[in-house]
């Protein structure tokens, strides 16, 4: 089959492989129909993920559908149409037992990470049972391939972490896709003021179209002092770090108002400052995750009755065989506007 | 009367003061009866407080006695024996009515800070109604003290923020005062393990004595490999910073279990290192909190049958007369063994 | 002054009374622009709330302005527009400390009820710091008299209590004003499905144009079956009780799911039958609250933000000179569709 | 094997049975070293139990050692030392995803119900891997079996449902072994009051020397008048119901505060009234459950530390050849004085 390999750093190609096997009685096999590319993907082929090494198929989100099961599969069987989730959980450890599934002891992220994942016609998905999803019939598939990672971590990770609650106000830092999928699921909880923060003026006006309040662009240095203008002096009450290095992490503690809440959903490669002598005495709280894909069943409600459209983020298809123009177009959002990429098996 | 005066950086005296007047009619005058020192007294008169002036009389601990109310306090009258707490709440701004006190805009921490405080034979009260507590007949006095900030602060900055809960393990990084007040307070929700680290063998030898399960001296710089390896290699669910510098926070960083918190006691004069590129992933929680002492009714109960024994706490008595050897006293812990101590006025 | 006063069971009239007078240091004396009437305000005239006695001057609702203030009043100066709450506060008993307002020991519903109210053309409030809004220069009065008691109930008796989660089902008993204003307020929080139930196909009419997913005509019988059915026989996670006799709090125990809440916002005149046979072992909760009338500084955050349109609740308006009119016009809502009317002062 | 069967309506017996087999490779066979009765055992016996059928080998708690395990099972294999879970759980169903063990779609309360339990020498567990515990060497075994059903039911149904807090006041209503359970557990939150209310004298002398700090005999009538005067007149924070008849709970309607929770623990088989008219503008909260048992993992915690000594509640030890006078000396409890027994294997 063809799967998209990380061969070294910065090299990387299409490259035929043996179809994956079943291994242990609660896998099943999948035949990818739709995958899509993240930002980690990006920094693993920079080096930068050294649990993930070269020779491995990247990927971790798409939909499938079952080609096998293993012999304690209970819930699937071939011919079905799965969602596949970015975080395999066996259900029964402390963790998973604690809805922690990001730490299951043996698997939370492990797809295109420490196993081979879903950039490829067919991939195996330990965990079948826990770590799938079945697809309503006329699903749009386009739409679900956004639930497997990225509206999950912008709400687990941004909204639910965040507290965000009706009537409060959220400040989001980084308006790429993971912020603006913050964006689209922070109004689930009904705030009155989102504002957006980005140096990137298209990112910002992709934002107010989905849903921003207010659109800041933090070129100029001045955005903390708008912000606090718009809040009454107060800051904002849920901050959420979509960005992941120092400026902007700091950035959120220059924000958030006493009693308020920083959820951070950037991926950090060094330390950041935290400047305790303004926050010890605040009352507020910082939060870190990595998403646990828990509530992948409730936006699977939210998506079958058109109450999220995820679509939104979706601005380039490819087919598997173009991969690699797609990865292009995605490491380039600035000059192309991509947000999602579409890949088709 | 007599007030125990700041003076300037490193100066400080028993002064002759004219006694407070009510300028408010929500004011009241207290006649002090005990009250103690802080951690946080010892740090004006090192000039590290910058709200907190020359000139003015510290102290924002004490019991003591109505001398006369204004025209508006309902709850007091002449006579009445109250507590008096260590924040003053207005009870109407919008962080009152969240119950944030802390941050009440036009009180919060203001006694022995921006307005006079109660080392002192008498104190002026903002918000009498909303800021005193009655005390009932035959009370312990002594214990009470304990009430005006200590225990507060440990229950709700480092108990409360740190969610400690039953069956869960908690370590707390400092055996002075307020880590000892979080030790006493931790044990309301029946944690399996209490772990308490500090570079004091005395301090230790007390810890034990307030019902920590185990103690561990740091001055081996082997704490974090002893304390994981008490807690199989996870980390502790709670972790309490209870001294205010760079190293004792780095080490809650390296304590925290993936899905536990760190609850901030201490008062930090400069900024840490916050280690994201270890702890974004680890779905980890870190609250910070000026005491609201919105939980002081509920320790009134707890210290009314019993369940709590504050008077543990307090190793020395001292007339107001000799109020500056009680802050040397204080001030010299680690050769005189003293935690609080009580001046009698 | 003009008043509408409760003469006796069954008799009402618009008296000739004294204008009213501070007699405490926080009250306030308000002139009314705008009011409403309330479903409890016909109860009263009934006969059925004990509490409220002959003589009285009706109505908890409304906007005004201050005419007056006592000495303690900090908050408000004669000339200030204020939007009246139907809960008084003395914000420091033990209820207010708990923001339980509704169980003030010297305040809670006391307006129309115990104390003169809002339907006149001025109204003592007492504790007017804490039980008075501010209104905003160019604010909509009428859609701010929603905000006296009718959107706070739904919110906090309703949709607070039912713990509506995004993604989650609700089912609403009874689409009279209040079940509307629940309706209303449910989508803060992104329900999936929101079912109402009436018996009157035309408030299920103006259940649709609120935003009601399903509506449920219970005349035949059959609406427990035909829920059911919409859930996957599972029942609803939140089930709100809008009317207060047993058959729809009995509907109610039906219709939730294991697992789930129903929050009663009924006034209850009589006992119900709790059918504990079939739910001690269904993991539900039962839930009754008075409003608090918390919830107001946020119900104005997102009237202010246009996250709620308040004016959909009203259908009439009248001078106070034809308050005889209006209240014949809401007691007959069948036949006038009223839903709330606004009278004018 | 030998096993206790229900064979008819008030008619049982030690029968010989076949040992059962692996039927699904998720299973586990267990050879039972101590098991005990439950109240529940008895109403199966009266037949109030529909669900179970004569036939039926009884028993749904108990420890053993593994005797065979299914292909998947990946955490047991034979010899290992095991806590048996009154709750059988899937780990991968809607209801196990949320943590509602006791909802499993094909498990739930099923081990002596619809499965043949644990009064025999040996035993199948469904799902072995989310069912079992492991026992550390040298633990009380006649503790532990506490931990299949009775501690989890008491903290979870009574203590969880009933959000007992620090300094909080609770009452139980029925000093049986069940509500002793609550009793026990109550204190991991450090109530200030636990008033224990029962008909027999034995049993509250009992209740006391677990930690009551008082107990009400209800048998003059005048339980409800006599609490409220020990609460100042303001009922109990939380009440919770550890009986399953009419009059007790509504004893528990009488007794709960503003703001406070009746907790449902008492097996009901008949409706009970719900005096809504006093109780709907009373902000309080009624909660029932079936004991997911998902509290067991903390349980074992505290036992191992020695925070909970569950051994209080055994009172009598039989060999499982005499389990037909275990029977008669655990139903005749008033005259036996037994609170649990345990039969050995």
């Amino acid at each position: 089959m063809k799967a998209f390999v990380y061969q070294a750093v910065g090299k990387k190609a299409l490259e035929e492989r043996p179809k994956p096997k079943i291994s242990a009685p609660t896998d099943a096999i999948v035949k990818i129909v739709k995958t899509t590319i993240c930002g980690t993907d990006l920094r693993i082929l920079k080096g930068d993920v050294p649990t993930c090494q070269p020779g491995r198929v990247l990927g971790h989100e798409g939909v499938g559908i079952i080609d096998e099961v293993g012999s304690a599969v209970a819930a699937y069987k071939a011919g079905d149409r799965v969602l596949i989730s970015c975080i395999s959980a066996c259900g029964k450890c402390v963790y998973c037992r604690k809805l922690m599934y990001s730490h299951c002891t043996t698997g939370g992220w492990i797809l295109g990470n420490t196993i081979d994942g879903t950039q490829a016609e067919f991939v195996r998905i330990p965990y079948a049972d826990t770590s799938l999803y079945p697809i309503l019939t006329g699903a749009d598939e386009d739409a679900l391939v956004m639930l497997s990672d990225i509206l999950p971590t912008g709400f687990e990770c941004g909204v639910l972490n965040g507290k965000i609650q009706p009537g409060g106000t959220v400040a989001i830092v980084g308006a790429g896709p993971i912020g603006l999928a913050a964006l689209l699921t922070s109004q689930f909880y009904s705030p009155s003021e989102i504002i957006m923060i980005d140096l990137d003026s298209n990112r910002l006006d992709v934002a107010k179209r989905f849903g921003a309040t207010d659109c800041v662009n933090s070129d100029d240095g001045k955005a903390v002092d708008k912000i606090l203008k718009m809040t009454g002096g107060r800051g904002v009450d849920t901050v959420i770090e979509a960005v992941g290095i120092p400026a902007t992490f700091e950035l959120c503690e220059k924000l958030v108002a006493p009693g308020g809440r920083i959820a951070n959903i950037g991926v950090h490669g060094v330390k950041v400052d935290l400047h305790l002598e303004n926050l010890w005495d605040r009352n507020i709280t910082i939060a870190t995750r990595l998403v646990d894909a828990s509530s992948t069943p409730m936006l699977l409600n939210l998506l079958r009755v058109g109450k999220i459209e995820p679509k939104l983020l979706i601005t380039h298809h490819f087919p598997l065989t173009h991969i690699l123009e797609a990865y292009e177009t995605f490491a380039e959002a600035a000059r192309t506007h991509a947000l999602k990429v579409i890949i088709e098996a």
